[in-house]
């Protein structure tokens, strides 16, 4: 065992504290990794305040991690020690299960494992990247392309990733008119890639305070929600609205902005049931679909894609000790566009 | 103006009685329909008892209708005088949106024109089928297969096309699991179509009580839902399911059926809201879509590929005096599985 430095929650209602934690033993399979940089993302809010569900304290959480692997078992074939590898969502499934076996281990059957909060193959609880190292499965890393700058490469793997699978999914390109709701760290990242994928980016925002930043990012078009004659102005528009906001909206509202045969998706996961009239979806043939993280072999795409077209998240470095402060940000949504954490600070 | 006898709702809350109405004098573009059979849709209930909304009373209902040719106008060139014609949900739409140009009018942008309880071009409210004739637009007429019994085909104007509709838009065929849920007249013809194009299909109703019927239909697998383990049974199975039932349903526990990128498409109106946790799509990523009968062109396509596979809806005839009747056991799903008006009766 290693015992390494982290940043935990106590408990959902007190603040981060620093604290050690032990990571297991470097198996076969497993690859060490030093971590340099791990993103915040509000699932880890969402994750330790409870909102989703009961959790098991002390935990630490962090789902976007980049570092150097400093540590190889006998059987990994797949990297090196001195690799720039990241670390996503997940670090493990079945492997079994037909989506397993079709490569989309995020849907596994038998539950992904999580990388931080959920049960691990040994029993022992995930802890996630606020911390200095993890060990993981070589079947669960990633490569990070050298084009891509380390810290910046961390909200790729939820934030980028995220949005990336729900947009090539659905075939965001030329002449698909796509709408993003909420202009966060995982609404930034899908008007950088929606844009570079060819679509017609219009973002949906809260209001215009924002609008410069998305025009640069590439959306062509910025409305408010605020104001009602955005809706009058955007019906039977888009093929594809991908919805980053986590709180549940007027979907009966929202969904008439979609054109014959738009899909809705939701990345966002609002804690809430969602109330909608099917006669909304009636019109227009329009569906709503839920779309979680994506599979390894399409995050590596996701990787290479951004490298290659020079897609990088706006990133706020931050210490250990800011953590705390930087959850109250996200709530508040004063941040542009995503907290990294630098570990050497831990 | 043609005076013609029907059948008509006086109130929300008294029988239909008869009555003699009104047609429009045959435009250039007009046929007059002789109507032989009237089919009795559901939805024909929710209008006239007002659940979808107010309606103009005295209100003739009816949008399953078959007949013959008896006059055309002067530019009419699709049909001629003793012609087997049908007419369906829809009489008009703008003909002009993006959608009407893609062929698809049910989903015209203005609203298509109803059969039944629509403000028609000319500013009258339209009448349906429970009628002797009926005069329409010859772009929304549509020509019966002399394969198929005259009796048998008013039911595909609706029930038909509506199920066909979403099959072949979801490409169901061979290698796909389809479940319908319910076994009423939509749901009867969902599982004859879903069949023939080569499907494995399940059905799932309240009880088993017709599931000889079902499996007759052509369905390999029949499932009550009053039943717990069909829920476990079949989670993550099904790769498209048509929803038939208007009522609402417990979509969380339902939509668990759908393998990965499974579809629900619900052709059930439910009058009130749908309430669903949008975790439940998350996983197998899965959609939750509505589906609006069919275009004309579509449903021209239905009428020849029933007649090509030997299609025809189970039908009742009854006389014009026990449609009252008839309503009463459609709520209480005693039907086997279309009640199909003789308008000799009328």
């Amino acid at each position: 065992m290693l015992t390494v430095k982290a940043y935990a929650a106590p408990s959902a209602t007190e603040p981060l504290v620093p604290t050690t934690i032990e990571r297991r033993d470097v198996g076969a399979n497993d690859v060490l990794i030093a971590i340099a940089y791990a993103g915040v993302c509000h699932s880890d809010i969402h994750t330790v305040r409870e909102d989703w569900g009961p959790i098991t304290f002390p935990q630490v959480v962090g789902h976007e991690i980049v570092g150097e692997v400093t540590a190889v078992g006998g059987d990994v074939t797949k990297f090196a020690v001195g690799d720039r590898v990241g670390v996503g969502c997940m670090v493990n499934s079945c492997r079994e299960c037909e989506n397993c076996a079709a490569g989309m281990e995020q849907y596994c059957l038998a539950g992904n494992t999580g990388t931080y909060a959920s049960v691990d193959r040994d029993g022992t609880i995930t802890q996630g990247g606020y911390s200095t190292h993890v060990v993981v499965d070589q079947d669960f890393v990633l490569r990070v392309p050298e084009a891509i700058p380390y810290e910046a490469a961390a909200p790729l793997l939820c934030a980028g990733i995220t949005t990336y699978s729900p947009l090539a999914h659905w075939n965001a390109g030329p002449g698909k008119r796509v709408a993003v709701v909420g202009m966060g760290g995982l609404g930034h990242m899908a008007v950088k890639i929606a844009s570079a994928m060819g679509a017609e980016v219009t973002v949906l925002s809260q209001t215009l305070s924002k609008k410069d930043d998305g025009l640069a990012f590439g959306a062509t078009d910025y409305y408010a929600t605020s104001d009602k004659e955005t809706f009058k102005a955007l019906r039977n528009t888009f093929d594809l609205v991908i919805n980053t906001v986590s709180a549940s909206l007027d979907f009966d509202r929202y969904v008439k902005l979609l054109r014959l045969d738009g899909v809705w998706v939701n990345v966002g996961a609002p804690a809430d049931p969602v109330s909608m009239r099917v006669f909304s979806l009636f019109a227009n043939r329009r569906s709503f679909a839920g779309s979680n993280i994506g599979g390894i072999a399409e995050t590596q795409e996701m990787l290479d894609f951004c490298a290659e077209h020079g897609i990088a998240p706006e990133t706020e470095l931050i210490s250990a000790d800011e953590i705390n402060d930087a959850y109250e940000r996200v709530l508040r949504s004063d941040v542009r566009y995503r907290f990294v954490i630098d570990t050497a600070t831990l």
